[in-house]
């Protein structure tokens, strides 16, 4: 049985799990959410580059992301900020969806990440 | 090539996938959807233990879930449900996005979960 | 480090994303999207069997898929196209939500795909 390594606790998940050479983020937010979608993108992307590298991972190693909007229309500037936050060789898989509401009414992007160790 | 194994068919999936020790399951919702979304957020995980323990898995093993809820205002009542079900230590990765619709205008809730073996 | 493989770039992604014997497809969408919503499965469909064909997999390998509707009265459509798209016995792990919008107004169906090589 393969073991799985979890970190970086919240009340209702870890936002780091690890097995067998994959990484799964949970969905991210951004901790200011009374800024641009753009400006949440960017707080989200760093969060990400941080939680990957405390685990030995970096961003060049993102499979696939899975990115909500609540508002389909800011997929313009969150793109961005994705194709700043990532070498374009290194882009990853992602599916791009306009989602009803997120976590609260000021959250206007989550995005979820996988990756390899 | 790694063998794929596939179990519990449904006219349009099969709920379990099994791959190279890692588990997909298919989208859960509750069987009686006439039920508050705490309610059927405990017949989804009772559902979830069934399915990973039919193929040698458990509810400890659960890397990620993605939860589509109608009405996000409910997921402090999914939260609750999701808490009690598993062990504070073995919380999976986890992306919560509130969405249009779900199968059925009931349906107020759906699961999907990556697990290890 | 296990090599991760990336192929058929867009402006903000790769379609494929290739590691340790698993392919993660981007969200495909219908590239003639003034297309019914059964029509517009079947081109992504077609879609997916090329993409995974690409790199020396095929459709019976698929592990899971997440459905992405912005009508969810047309899922019978969809579900239409997908059960001729798949022999029954390869039918992978699926959810299908309901969103409130994707990529462009004409966009009614997004399909993301993990599949083992």
């Amino acid at each position: 049985m393969i073991l799985i390594k979890r970190a970086d606790p919240t009340a209702i998940s870890h936002r780091i799990v690890e097995f067998n050479g994959m990484i799964f983020l949970g969905g991210l937010t951004a901790d200011d959410k009374s800024q641009s979608v753009q400006c949440q993108t960017e707080q989200i992307t760093a969060k990400i580059t941080r939680l990957l590298e405390s685990c030995g991972s970096d961003k060049s190693r993102i499979l696939s992301a899975t990115i909500y909007l609540t508002d389909i229309k800011t997929k313009v500037e969150m793109d961005r900020a994705w194709v700043a936050f990532l070498p374009k060789d290194d882009l990853p898989a992602r599916a791009t969806v306009g989602v009803a509401e997120l976590g609260s009414p000021e959250t206007r992007i989550e995005i979820s990440v996988v990756a390899a160790k």
